[in-house]
């Protein structure tokens, strides 16, 4: 992209710790939902952190707000920017109106009516662009350049990371003594955070989509590969693994488990008609994972689910 | 009914504290929720208090487990029985199941696929019967001779009421200041064990389907109206108010806001997306009251909505 904020240091353990007093009374502490027959079903005591009752519906908006809050007070004022036509989007705009400043939200003409209005309850300003990546990324330039507004990155950089990786501290303190902590894997800010928020405490665990792999073969090949065709329900990750996230999942050795589309579907119905919250396909990745593998270490009895999202049309 | 724990002794306060400690640690602290979106449309702020997330799936488990609790030991053995196709034979299963009991449910033979899987997934006994009121409750005690099984009411009982108003005293300490408490009226457990708990501390509210306004008109008139044809689409309301229910509300000179069929299906719309939560038809009906008449206090800046339940076909 080029932007002035894409940085490539690695964040850190201290990172996250920053983020959080950062963040300290302008995010919510979102709730643990737990049910009986989910558990019996697992086998295992499940415990679901419900980022979907996060500000703007989803985790997103932690890290687009650490990133905006990282930045100085002059260069916030321009305003923010972003492409993005789901959670990434609506929570840079929800972000800019609680501190006042506008946003910009570059969105692909064929994006659904139900995203765009995602954006403009939070008022946001639309800026419709092509269908490829390259569109996006061109229309984007013209809007940063035009405006001197600032790109709040979706996920490959270090404050997005540390931002999202507050929930991993939070679910620390909610969740004393949980063995495992599973995570859906798309662009990677959620799990690189969480990986450095957990360190040695709670066994971080992955999940992806078949249709969209690519995490789970970079692992294996110990190289960062491209994103797939993005074709899966789970529409939140279909994003490629970024650069800066793929560095910390590989030093990690993220286990990353694959699901189907009909499991992602089934686990969503459940864990919606269970838990009795929104769960759109991403957030039901995990918990299909673990109802068709099981917990990846033979003791855990405690496990930590992230519901990373509630924007599902009605 | 004639059942033994139909009882016409008027519940207090003191119940409702009673209540409380006997439930403790057997229930969720349901979260509260807020919405910015929703608080501009409101003019005031709300907040939100998720029953939908307790047990089982609606505040129906804070009343059939205390009418349980408060039960002799050896009474209990014999199992709990009940007539409804709705959250209260869910909760009396869950409660059942809790408990290491049985649960028999009465449900009508039109009863949805849905509803019978709800009671089921908590390991409820189900037998059919016909459509009419009178077939429900004939089968009811053909249950009760068989088993020796205790009937647990949904509503017009005083240990029912005071478990739901256990609700209200939550509130009370999650929603420091708050002005007014707005709750749905259908047989009126809620609405009863709410003003029980709120006392002189908070002004409680109801709010009806005008398709189902036998409470709203028996405020008025001063004696108890029969329940009106079960059509509104807020399926948890179309039952009648209890006796007792109509004595608490009736000296609280409770007041009732009534609302349409569209107002509901729009507010239930407007809180399942703004919220991210399952909210069934009969709670969006005081969100609709509240946006279609505002707070009945002049001088109210904050109001507690209590989203009942979150059972939704989906």
């Amino acid at each position: 992209m080029g932007s002035p904020q894409v940085s490539t240091r690695l964040p850190t353990h201290k990172n996250v710790l920053a983020a959080q007093r950062r963040l300290r009374g302008r995010i919510h502490t979102t709730p643990i939902l737990s049910s009986r027959s989910l558990n019996e079903m697992a086998g295992v005591d499940l415990l679901f952190k419900c980022e979907s009752l996060q500000r703007s519906g989803s985790f997103k908006y932690r890290g687009a707000l650490n990133a905006t809050l990282a930045l100085p007070r002059l260069q916030r004022k321009l305003g923010l920017a972003t492409h993005s036509s789901g959670n990434h989007g609506a929570a840079v705009a929800a972000v800019a109106r609680s501190l006042g400043l506008t946003a910009t939200v570059v969105v692909p003409r064929n994006a659904s009516k139900f995203k765009r209005q995602a954006i403009r309850r939070y008022g946001g300003h639309i800026v419709p662009c092509g269908k490829t990546l390259l569109s996006r990324e061109r229309r984007l330039r013209e809007v940063l350049a035009d405006s001197g507004a600032v790109y709040i990155p979706p996920y490959d950089h270090p404050a997005i990371i540390a931002g999202q990786g507050t929930a991993g501290l939070e679910i620390l303190q909610q969740c004393p003594g949980a063995d495992e902590l599973w995570v859906p894997v798309g662009g990677g800010g959620l799990a690189a955070g969480t990986v450095l928020a957990a360190g040695a405490q709670v066994q971080v665990v992955g999940a992806q989509p078949r249709l969209a792999r690519d995490a789970h073969v970079s692992m294996r090949r110990g190289s960062r590969q491209p994103p797939m065709p993005p074709v899966t329900v789970a529409d939140g990750l279909r994003t490629g693994l970024g650069t800066l996230n793929f560095a910390v999942l590989h030093g990690y050795q993220l286990p990353i488990k694959l699901v189907s589309e009909a499991e992602i579907i089934a686990a969503q119905k459940l864990a919606m008609s269970c838990l009795k919250i929104l769960v759109e396909p991403s957030s039901a990745v995990p918990l299909a994972a673990l109802l068709k593998y099981g917990p990846v270490q033979g003791g855990s009895r405690k496990v930590v689910v992230v519901i990373t999202g509630g924007n599902v049309e009605l």
